[in-house]
């Protein structure tokens, strides 16, 4: 069966910072393929990965790239599914190179940018899961959940420090 | 009947910059709510409208602002809805800082940014179809159109220079 | 007692960077609650933290966050109280994404934005003394002798070098 | 009698972008006096202002400057008032020089800094008056209701465009 | 005849921007074919293109592109002949991300970038020009010529403005 | 008489955007010779200029240039005169890639660089004489005048501004 | 036997960066020297370096420098061959300078500016072999086999990864 | 003895870094006075130091900030000597608001800006030296004959580097 999602890398080196997009997928047992795949190494294989995606019945792309990062907006220039662009922030230019490469697509060809660096690769995941749930009520359910749970985290971690009023008890119980 | 996207500003100065993504609706003849509402000045009802966007029956929520642009983030964190953030560049800091404004979101919370500028609002409209295509294979087939119609210009322009190929004769040709 | 002042920040993770600010109102010994919430995974406690907190008793909210770092501008949304933002840098784009998204609030909802990174934690807590000390003398006098102590230690420094005048002589000495 | 604010700007020349900052005061019948004063053309005036602010009676201190914009930071140096600083962007850098050198301050000396461009000049009178209003309940009752009223043209705006559901009559609608 | 060079714009609209790398080739008496083709609108001919360039004889190809520039890298990744990026400012970003997309390649695919606004236009042709004439020593004698004359053009402005050495008398003689 | 300053510019578009630097020039009675040489096109002359300037008599050497703009460096790395670098902001990038270029360089060959944009010209005149005071007490004691008016004419217009204390006074006075 | 290709470097502490530069050099068997020239310090021997090498025989130079890296456009300035420019990111401004510096040469010089950071070096020599493969089709065939080679690794790794489809298996077997 | 050249730090953590300053002018044997003074920490005695430099009989002053870098303006606004300042880069924002902090100064008030990071400090030292040159002709045959060494020393690396033509020669050595 094909996956409804593919993450696409332009790199095998990608998929360290990537692996949090996967461990969300499966934390929401999506099937998702991997794909190594580069605009600039394998430029045709690309463009056809991207023109079958839709008949092979992948419903959403995540392309992660970084630097000159062509990888996003290739293939959406060779599919109408959905493209979510996920900047890879290299050692140079601190990511603003990525972000702006994958941002800033010309009218007719859109990439769904995420955060380059921080939370960009789970995002991507949970974005494509918000776009899947608009024809699977149960995975509205667990974004819902999911989202529940993260707000319970932060709420738990105030409330542990909520009862600690003034400044000093609170630095030292950090000590 | 609601309509499936809703297209939220700020301001109701940003309007003029968001007519392409109405006109893009219009020509896919999708039904789209127009709501004028801020972060900042109306945080109730934004945050009102997130949360019982779903219910409502709307599928993609398009938010556009500029500067410390919160409006794409706080919609996002009241839904889990997908959720389109289009930067408007302002007149300082050229439109960096509604890019990264709206961008640079922390894990768990996704917004699909568009570029700044540009093409942003009509790629938020056509990545918002790309979405509501996936239950409505009639969409996809107005997308392939799109995109064609749009190749179309691009090769009609290519075969009219292309037959004249000095450079002489074009800029000739130009004057 | 609820204290005057409230630190909320969006994750604990951001905790020890804002030890800083803690330690300056212990210094002050102004009673200071430190709340962790998010204006993305908890908007709605966030947002009901803001509006009661001048009836609670508040009167300065510092408010620090990364990236889209739309904690400080949400709170400010929801509350007429002095509101100071302070950038947390994050690994990517150097804190240019957390200063820009604190400090370019649209007319109407203004935040006191710190410096992201150096002195922006003890300047948050300084902000707010030089606040709460319009109707205090007793904090105008110590932030006026906390700024002599600041004055001394440099000074104290100038002078202890300042009797060696050649290059030679200075740089001998610091080996 | 003193005013409770000082607007100071380096040039004459920022003067019609502050005069939204005194058109705030104004409305929220706040004196405020205007000075002229140079941290690099009139350094010891500027000091003498800032060291004497205080016992004149003055409480809240705004600075506007561009470029390398040293006026707010040089304020500060002088007084332990609080001192709100407006970045002024002029043509070259885009406001990102002005708003550096307001914000970025080391620890010690805080200055409370406002957007660049935008709403950074009435923002700066609105923070002073969230500072007054602590010791003076009707100014945040004045506050509020301002507040109340930025929503309701907002609101206003919204319900203007609600009824009009398609993107076809608006768009029509605007022609 | 194929002409050694191809001029590749994403946008007809690019043109006007253009016709200064055509004004060279035209004084150069170079043959170049102008094309129209966009890496996203029109990603196959694009590739297609590129491939077959080398076997119809272009020696060099030209690409000119903005915001997201991919079609620079694009091309490149299905040629091994020499590209020449030029990035076109657009309204948003100043220029740096038509720049950033074209300059930061990865490893593999080179892309020579010329300057983003002021001259590079011109200069890819020059560019291009200086390659060709590694094979055809007429053309190095042209450029030696084009140089020198650059250069008697500033010494000819040197030489009118330097028997005034006072700066009066140049101040006067201005207005 | 060699003047003791010389002003080099790249281009002659240059000028106007020099013509403050001559004009505090003529004001201080400097003599100044203007020079149009380009590090890029004209090399040879500008090295050679800058080999000869210390024994021909200039004291100090002031060059403008924008974009990759390697005059003042250029010139610098061929006299151990004083340097002073002017970044003139090209239409692109702001005045970054200006400011960058000849502030930038590299341990052994100095540049002064001036502001982009801004007072840049007219400091780099003031520079200049700065330098040429130290030899010559009628130029300090001009100098300080010279301050002395920029400081009176901020003050003049502070105490112009001064007795209008009201912020309703002082909007009306400028209507 | 004079190199087709020079690479020349401001300073030694450049070399470890480019020697994948050199590395592709010997894998494609082209002879090249390598030469420490300084823009700054050395600048006669750099430009009669720039002025000859065309007589010796010289086709393509690569200049690698950073900060204010005036050595690929000093070198442009005094020779018609081709001159490939190297951006080498410092540890301040993160390339940013490096690149400008660079990329923003006037009309009338151009220096084909390769990526800073990154695959830069590589591409420096990749770029310049496709520059003398023009007029040598073994070398063409070479970069062909390179480009193949390239593609074959990113393949090999994607079909190492493809018949892993679900999540869960890729995550565990990457454990 | 009054040294000729004054060293201001405004923080003694900056010493590290401005050692470089020092060693430069032991090698030239020229006195420095090293001060630590902040610009916001002692304004009083920033200004009264800068004030008296003159008739103490400093010639040049250097000062040495980061981030809101205040430190050269405020020196310089209080003197009319040559004042150069370094921008001392920080953790955050790369050093690009030490630099526009220093650098953007407005018209009136010249700060000859230095490199911030890399040659900063000594280019500092040899700016001074310069400046001082004017006056004492050794001082101009020390500096000849400090740039005939760093030539020497690029030359001297160079012609290591040259008897190895071939690049596989040169890796081979390397390593």
């Amino acid at each position: 069966m094909t996956p409804k999602v593919a993450l696409v890398m332009g790199s095998y080196s990608d998929f360290p910072k990537m692996e949090k997009t996967l461990a969300i997928f499966k934390e929401f047992d999506i099937s998702c393929e991997v794909r190594i795949l580069s605009a600039h190494r394998t430029p045709r294989e690309t463009a056809e990965f991207a023109e079958k995606a839709h008949e092979r019945g992948v419903q959403v792309i995540i392309a992660a790239a970084g630097g000159a990062a062509h990888l996003p907006g290739v293939i959406a220039a060779s599919t109408v599914l959905p493209v979510i662009g996920v900047p890879i922030p290299l050692q140079t230019m601190n990511g603003l190179d990525s972000l702006l490469s994958i941002a800033q697509m010309p009218a007719g060809i859109p990439v769904c940018t995420m955060s380059a660096g921080g939370g960009g690769p789970e995002n991507a995941a949970l974005a494509a899961i918000s776009i899947l749930a608009l024809g699977d009520p149960t995975l509205t359910e667990m974004l819902v959940t999911y989202r529940k749970r993260l707000a319970a985290k932060v709420l738990e971690r105030d409330s542990a420090l909520q009862w600690k009023i003034t400044a000093t008890e609170v630095i030292e119980r950090e000590k």
